[in-house]
């Protein structure tokens, strides 16, 4: 019999490994990261709101990031690590969203410092930052709004992106970890990892690091564990490549005039029947 | 300023050429069809159940498939043709369905002569039609039930794929035309077109004929044109594209230890924020 | 720190008193039962449909009676008991329906053996119920799809209101309970308890029975303990009071001219602010 | 046959009459206040997060206030006006939100100059405004973003709320009216109509105006109307009595052992299948 359940994302991060985790929008994409190997999967407001054809602004509910996170989570065996944005508000909204997310059964959730409404950190915009000491009330609130004890809160610093500085946001994450931050996420969209390693090389460890690669794709994995980072979203790989691949589909089949000359290169039917698990679900019918 | 716009589906018929379609379960693959330069959207049932990682058995709700038909519409200028099943019912859920979908912006729908619930006509199953005139007057609600004059519902016929044979695909199709369908769907899970084609020899023009040639997929646009079919759908490459290209992109980022290899075979970022509209929203608020 | 928690609906069986229910359709409704010292709601399929303005005849669909049964159960500390028809479908739909409903925090569901779509056990109309077999194969697939062990399913028969006679009622609750039921609620529209009398004599005890008096509502809560009944559900006397209050609220309103005379006969605004716990939410942000 | 069908807001503004408006948060309570004779309902922020156990703080997303607004708007035949807060954001939310509630039916909404996360008017808490010309701005984005010319869009100022007195009140209702509103609701939480009253004679009729008199419900809809007032809000009559209703109802079925006592003061079961149309819908069927 087909049954939901999945590891809790705590659980992921005892191992002690470096952590791997996949930037998807649906379940679909949250299955196939899985097969691949992937840790957990990022639930990116990025990709999310681009599956819908709108920016990563603000634009998209908390109950619609919600629910794309917890349609991937219900169909996957790792967890879901839900991108919460700014945490949709003041720290009301902030104890509202853990109470929601919990009860949907999310197991981690991020919530960064710049001021609702954001706008996504690598377009062309002036970045706002929250005040520091209020935001590490959204991180305490959080934590204190929590049922389950495992739930993770991750806080993640837009200091660099703000063009503040590496001491900024050293002096943030550790705020945010006194706060209660399970981790801290610092981003950057430089195109070296030179500021994530001076910032790692401040870091007095208080609690886990995790980052984001996006601009600086080319730090492997290995080294990016030693120096000292617990956690590597690769955050849109996968919806960039799709773009790619739906364009490139649709394009040839509007030139071509047919499918036939793509067969080969695109997974049979049965391959999808096989990721929706169609035959254990026709056995309960047996 | 951003508006929202689109055209009717029955405009789209009125033009006179073959109308093609492309299967889709987002926004993001709506946009990308309209600009391969497809006419409609199909939002597919089959691939919308993929995305949620379920299969294509009445599983998901109406709620839920018209929320991703709904979602797609609101982002692209080519109308949407939602893929409705059965009716999810009897002849009162048609008429819900109907007014539901027409509210949410919907001009073109279809349904099928099987039994709720339904599995995917590729599945090996037995597929058990419903009784020809309870479809029919199905199809009869499904047209009193519009409010708008443009609804366009479409009859789709599972008697091919019940191995019920030509002459009955084009008795029950005469019954939907009757009825008051706007068109009907023969579905065919042969090999080749033979029996499409039979079909369309006997066809009595009571209406235009939609098509969907996963099966046999090396009949050219043209062709399927001459033949008298006025509408194709390739309803599901989209998704079996993704899934090719998700997969091999997740292996190669475990496999490779990092993104960067990847860089030049997918989007940028920019390409997503230009898909996003990012810089027109970004204008509102100047 | 308000937080969100809830009593199971096993806990509360597992007290050994009548428990007793009251059907409602908003969370504020569950407050209000909960305030007024009931153990558990019904999430009512009728009150649901009619809060929407349309018929208890299977036009919603899953999705939105989850949403309101899982609205009701964030906002209340007594457990939902989830009102779920005729499980949405066949047994593949129930089993999709206990990793939903689960996932969403209810613990405790009701199917019953009627064919889908339903109609509402009052209702004017032919009731053809199931075959026993394919219902007790629903209710064995629902407590196999469950994942937490305190999940309980209660099997509802309508073989009174389908006329068939109390003696089909016993073996086909007899079959429920084999089958896995952990309750049986046995349904009647008769106008006095007679037959569930019977019933209850001629019921071999494998599990609790539940019972709905809403035809026959002069039967004391002591009285129906003392005949053997574990829980009883007040199912929708508060949607019907309140169609009364609100009638007479608008119309009074229309024809006063003014809403003065009401401030006496309604609760202040205030009240509804402790309803809400403002006070509690505002000291998140202090 | 059953369809879907409503006067938008502004055909019943055309009329001319003083418009009376009863706020609700379901379909249930928009049929009843249409059958009492209200011209239009007000789906209500505070009903609606009342009726979800929550405070009217912001914390319900644009999601689902507007799946309850289109939810009345779908079952009932005169129009929604639909309270939107804030307009959940900056000026490219409103846009946005513009875009959704248009394409799901809804023919008028009122956006206020708080800063969001709001908090109810009612609530004892500091209210900060949004700069004037800021909100300005949102309404004449508001306008430019409708795609239907009738789309209406009411500006409510909350200068009397937080207290900066009649004369900012009416700058501030100026400076929307100029920005494009198509009326102005001036709230007020006195105990009697004397700074309404105040506002409306130096008000220069750029537009209709709109009142909530929930603190001074004394004043009778033909003074209203007299005083040059359009449009009146009986904003939360509705959910007072259900409030009362509910409690009493429920705390007599507890202490009385059963409902029989209640059976002559609420409305039978026959009565809500009127409500729901349940003959209408069964002949679709028939």
């Amino acid at each position: 019999m087909i049954k939901q359940s999945y590891v809790p994302f705590r659980r992921v991060m005892e191992r002690g490994d470096l952590v791997r985790v996949a930037g998807v929008h649906s379940a679909l994409g949250g299955l196939l990261a899985g097969e691949a190997g992937f840790d957990a999967v990022w639930a990116s407001s990025f990709e999310i709101s681009a599956a819908r054809g709108l920016p990563d602004a603000s634009l998209l509910t908390m109950t619609e990031y919600l629910e794309a996170a917890a349609n991937i989570q219900k169909a996957i065996p790792v967890p879901v690590v839900a991108d919460c944005d700014t945490g949709f508000g003041n720290s009301m909204n902030v104890a509202h969203m853990v109470h929601e997310y919990e009860r949907a059964g999310i197991t981690a959730i991020c919530i960064e410092d710049k001021l609702f409404p954001k706008i996504n950190s690598f377009a062309v915009a002036e970045q706002t930052l929250l005040d520091m000491d209020a935001f590490a009330h959204k991180i305490a609130t959080a934590k204190a709004a929590q049922s389950t004890p495992g739930f993770y809160v991750i806080a993640r610093t837009e200091a660099l992106i703000s063009g503040l500085g590496v001491d900024e946001a050293v002096r943030r994450c550790r705020a945010y970890a006194q706060a209660g931050a399970d981790a801290v996420l610092v981003h950057s969209k430089a195109g070296t990892n030179a500021e994530i390693r001076r910032f790692l090389e401040e870091w007095d460890d208080l609690c886990p690091v995790v980052i984001v690669p996006t601009t600086y794709p080319d730090w492997h994995a290995d080294d990016i564990a030693k120096a000292g980072v617990s956690v590597v979203i690769y955050a849109n790989q996968g919806l960039r490549a799709t773009v790619e691949s739906l364009r490139s589909t649709f394009r040839s089949i509007r030139e071509q005039g047919s499918s036939a000359h793509l067969e080969r290169r695109i997974v049979p039917v049965q391959e999808i029947f096989t990721l929706q698990r169609l035959q254990e679900w026709q056995e309960i019918n047996a």
